[in-house]
């Protein structure tokens, strides 16, 4: 079995906490470690540290070594740009062919908040072997406990096989975001569950169905095949991630191929993809309030505070996000947190890139 | 003519700017100068340095010398304790005795906010020839600009002078602050004006209506009358001021006084007593945002920004205080702005001395 960490994120939604050098998954918002290393410690019972990759980008490849001395530095593979996951997880897959085409790749989001992680290494142990058992793509699909209008959907088919006592299931169809109504329809519906964005198969299936699906890109991929272990890998890979078009591995490989499977998950997994979302999973106080750091209020309610160095004082005031850095203050309404985003590209614009 | 300017100050309703070692007064959240500068300033047209008194607590005094570099240091009157404004106004009324016992003085707190300059030194001149030409106790009447409950108020009676072409008007009663029934129908009648807490006097004058009104504390001036000057003078301050009982110059004199005139002031004067009342002084963005410092924005309306060395972003807030200080930040609901003293209640229940 192994592991390959997507660790390409960017540093918009968790500004100005997150910064292009400094991304999510590099952040210890979650806990006292850093995501990615609660991401990979999470699956060290299950995977040992030498057969766990990370792909990351160049600019973060040091940062990643930093936090994950337990890995090989080999193991950090280096996208010199990102191309979505597609061409993340064929060049994964091409490292994991050259050890062991059998082998069984488990492909996780480096930056997902997975409170109970039994629940999760026996989940993936199931999809583990039913992988093994054939060329399927398994998915990990997460029971809604909302109308959740941020996540992509699948809906479930008929039982394929039972393992470990669980079923696995086929997957009638993959859904985009839905609406509102959609997303309650879905809901109500009871047959849907989220597309948490972990995959397992064999390296050598999900090649085949890239080479089947998406051909210049299996191209560009058997180019570094040939390179890795030379002289050459770097270069070579820098020149086919130039020229290969960005796709996700959901559009480009899941949808459109007959081989794909589901195993329900129920770990209470969450993308955390916003502050309000972490407010959501952080402990609260009495009034709600969920704090790291030092806060006095009054008459103050339901808000997120991170504020490691200066003592926050909230009058009157609910439903904020509330979070200090070095250079940098950010208060924004709970369900506002989503347009934190839009404060980035505003800095973008204004080429303030001291605070990017 | 000699000026009193009231310093005595504590730092809570600009919190966490304003500290115990730093009182509004010294502040400067008006402009560019602090707020008892600006008021020296001020009257300096009209009263020389050599005649401007400040009264001010013992823990200030060094700041109050720093700001003031202009005043000789013996006009810098040091209050042991507080007591309110009688005694304050008794204290320096026996310092201006001791110079010209006819000697007119204007007292003025020390932190008021008073845009058109000209017209108010015209109203204080027009105040001091009234307070020259007999015993009268002369106030400052601001016409209200809206039902304001955080005032006291003053009902005007009839003409009694002109002076320099303008009514010198007896004050028919004095009202405590009202609730907003009253502050409306106060502000229908029209001859309601509120007490602005200046006033011009005679020092004789005061001091014989201290005498006839309160004489406790006459009788505490008496003796450090005899004492200014001599080596015995801050230590019989230090006795007097232990044992006389605090009390304001309104309740204890000018309620009780049939003296009392009042002059009409219209210099769009505010006392400026909480962050909502510092916001609706300063400039505004177009979107109603007053700003010290660095501002980004995504959908946020009619705050104030105080933050003089971080970037502040605010994304879908409306309605909010943010300061910044070196070891704080507080986030409050405009109108909730008069809570930031129960806030400061709060750090000295949990004796959080080093934010106080």
């Amino acid at each position: 079995m192994y592991a390959v960490i997507m660790a390409g994120g960017r540093g918009t939604r968790f500004w100005p906490k997150s910064r292009e050098k400094m991304p999510k998954h590099l952040l210890d918002i979650f806990g006292k470690k850093t995501i990615i290393q609660e991401t990979v410690e999470r699956i060290e019972p299950l995977i040992p540290a030498k057969n766990i990759l990370i792909v990351t980008g160049a600019s973060h490849s040091d940062e990643v070594i930093r936090q994950l001395p337990e890995l090989p530095e080999e193991n950090i593979i280096i996208e010199p740009v990102g191309r979505n996951t597609a061409p993340c997880i064929g060049l994964a897959a091409m490292y994991i062919k050259k050890m062991n085409p059998e082998g069984v790749m488990v492909v996780l989001p480096s930056d997902h908040y997975i409170p109970d992680e039994e629940v999760f290494r026996r989940t993936l142990a199931i999809a583990s072997e039913m992988a093994q058992r054939g060329n399927y793509l398994l998915t990990i699909g997460i029971k809604p406990t909302g109308p959740e209008t941020g996540y992509g959907y699948m809906e479930q088919g008929e039982p394929v096989a039972a393992v470990m006592g669980e079923d696995v299931f086929q997957v009638r169809s993959f859904r985009e975001k839905p609406d509102i109504e959609q997303a309650e329809a879905f809901l109500r519906d009871g047959g849907f569950f989220w597309n948490s964005g972990m995959f397992i198969w064999k390296a050598s299936t999900i090649l085949h169905e890239i080479e089947k699906l998406l051909p210049d890109l299996y191209e560009g991929l058997l180019k570094i095949e040939a390179a890795i272990g030379t002289d050459r890998e770097k270069d070579v890979i820098g020149k086919v991630y130039r020229e290969i078009a960005p796709i996700s591995v959901d559009y480009g490989v899941m949808e459109k191929s007959g081989e794909t499977l589901l195993v329900r998950g129920e770990f209470g997994w969450s993308d955390v993809g916003s502050w309000n979302a972490l407010w959501e999973v952080w402990d609260k106080d009495e009034n709600g309030n969920a704090v790291r750091g030092r806060l006095v209020s009054v008459d103050s309610s339901n808000s997120l505070v991170y504020s490691p160095d200066k003592l926050v004082a909230l009058v009157g005031v609910e439903d904020l996000v509330v979070v200090e850095t070095a250079d940098s203050i950010l208060v924004c309404k709970r369900e506002a947190s989503q347009d934190v985003k839009k404060l980035v590209e505003m800095l973008e614009e204004k080429n303030m890139k001291e605070y990017l």
